[in-house]
């Protein structure tokens, strides 16, 4: 473990995490919340999305200091209905809000074949795709969804208006684990346009526009306002637009600019959204069935003949499922930029951390 | 009315419906289905989805000729809970269908808040759209899905193995009537590869594939089995892939390739698959409400500043809606293709058109 290989450090997940709780709880986040969060953000590392992995507990922490984070607030119940569950994060952490929404909706699937539960007055909840899984790993379909403060120009716009929401899906396999799809809404997330202007490259002009509105081909545009744009125009559009409607609009959160970017107000009231809607294939036809269905879809999709310089065609998920496992092997690989804000994480509580 | 102007013929709504009536009755179709068919089709047409108008009438006439679509099934229900119900069309027309389904759907939200009714044994069911707008114009949140034969190659794949699946949600607003968003998953849809061949135009190298897989800038391959290549790469594959698993999988109808196309073998058992979700905003702090925060969602995405050619930012929907009022006052526009199709099958039926 610990070897260095081109900035990136590998970790056992067992420290990680051990860090990980050891921060949170240090500014007052209740443990059973701050093991949620240490799990959450290290299996989001493991499955490679390092933008949503460790390299985030610095920043809630700045949010709990700023007080725009409560970082002991409980879920509270608004409506509750057997299948139907609105709830309030009342101002706290948005990953132990949102797994505590996730096991409502799951438990409530179970009981009636489907539930949606969402969240308002919540932050930042981390990957989507961690919510979706834990339905999967419990044999049920689910959707996980969140708005964001804006950073989308809708299709024909000049101005970011809308969030660049998260949508995830899930699905049980038998064989295969699980089908997994995790995506925002803009063309290219922002490490993209990062990497691009450390090499030096021009990018095509439907990725973003410069802060005035303006098409540009120059990534360096993310370090001054870039306005994302959305993926397959109104597409993409279309779909940030029902996060929007299914995170905000009915779970009764912030609508477009009325949730505060945690990034750039730490101390103002996020007043984020979610919404999960979970299915238990037991109520059609049979989880086993369903599993072997879903089997059967993956073996038709990876034997698709690849296009010309593609080795060959992967379903969704199999890139995070094969990291995943390589980092439960191998331990969790950190880029530098993740280390270090858990470092500063640990300073700024005093945390003496084992690595 | 009945004015030509530039192959457009305008039609009282009327006029088509008794019509498409007509000619699905003539071969056994049940009155209350073929009225709901018509229904169905006139107002796609109304909304300008020409593709998935009155020009699907002969085809599906076709099919019910050549024994591929039962034109008297019923509904049947396979396994039903309060708000989880799976259902069977039973080899008969997919719009009935779908129709029976959605309203079992909306019946159930408004009990328990959500309910997800899947259909399989289907076939074509016209506009995705037209089923999640009965869900908000009845003031509920829809989404409406249906699988099809294989159009589209997974992202990195050279053969098309999944379909060009249709996916559409709609809800509800006050002063505006509603948000309507209704996509298929290639890049582009087939009637503009038709439009760019006839002009001559060469198209982008990321639309299609030609038959043996190779990328092709030339749009008269959609006369040689071109293959479709999904919107956004990943992410279009990643929305075809859960549309086959909550219409295919979890519904238990054909997945992908065991879709037989209602175009190409008439005579054959399409098993098409559709999977609705209904969820009443009622349960999650009122209608009212619902409405209001989605006005206000569609007053800031309209008030975005639009880029430079375009003249003002659109909602999901506006243009559709716009284009029904229109043809509610000026009649219904319908191309020449589309005259001539349900010309077609009234001389199969033996129906006297009053047109």
């Amino acid at each position: 473990m610990n070897s260095q290989k081109s900035n990136v450090t590998r970790l056992p997940a067992a420290v990680l995490k051990k860090s990980c709780i050891d921060v949170f709880t240090a500014v007052g986040v209740p443990a059973a919340d701050a093991e949620v969060i240490a799990e959450t953000l290290v299996l989001t590392d493991m499955r490679g999305i390092h933008s949503h992995g460790v390299i985030r507990s610095a920043r809630y922490i700045d949010c709990i200091k700023a007080g725009g984070i409560k970082p002991a607030a409980e879920l509270q119940i608004l409506n509750d209905s057997p299948c139907a569950v609105r709830t309030s994060a009342a101002g706290g952490l948005g990953i132990p809000a949102a797994s505590k929404a996730v096991e409502i909706a799951m438990a409530r699937a179970e009981r009636h074949g489907v539930a949606v539960v969402t969240v308002n007055h919540s932050d930042h909840y981390g990957a989507a795709g961690i919510y979706a899984m834990r339905c999967a790993d419990r044999g049920l379909v689910g959707m996980s969804m969140s708005n964001t403060c804006p950073l989308v120009a809708p299709a024909g716009g000049a101005k970011a208006t809308i969030g660049n929401n998260p949508f995830s899906y899930a699905a049980p396999g038998g064989k295969y684990r699980a089908i997994l799809f995790d995506i925002c809404m803009s063309v290219v997330a922002s490490g993209k346009l990062i990497i691009a202007a450390a090499e030096g490259r021009k990018i095509p002009k439907d990725w973003i526009l410069d802060a005035e509105g303006n098409p540009t081909d120059d990534p360096n545009e993310i370090w001054h306002d870039a306005i994302m744009l959305p993926f397959a125009a109104h597409k993409g559009y279309g779909f940030a637009v029902m996060v929007e409607l299914l995170s905000a609009v009915l779970a009764g959160s912030g609508i477009t600019e009325d949730v505060k970017s945690w990034n750039l107000v730490p101390g103002r009231d996020a007043d984020t959204g979610h919404c999960f809607i979970v299915i238990d294939p037991e109520f059609f036809g049979g989880l086993d069935e369903f599993k072997k269905r879903t089997d059967l879809l993956i073996d038709r999709l990876v034997a698709t003949p690849p296009a010309a310089g593609v080795d060959r065609v992967r379903y969704p998920g199999e890139i995070e499922f094969g990291r995943e496992a390589d980092a439960e092997k191998n331990g969790v690989p950190l880029p530098d930029s993740s280390v270090g804000e858990l470092r500063r994480a640990a300073e700024m509580t005093g945390v003496k951390l084992d690595f």
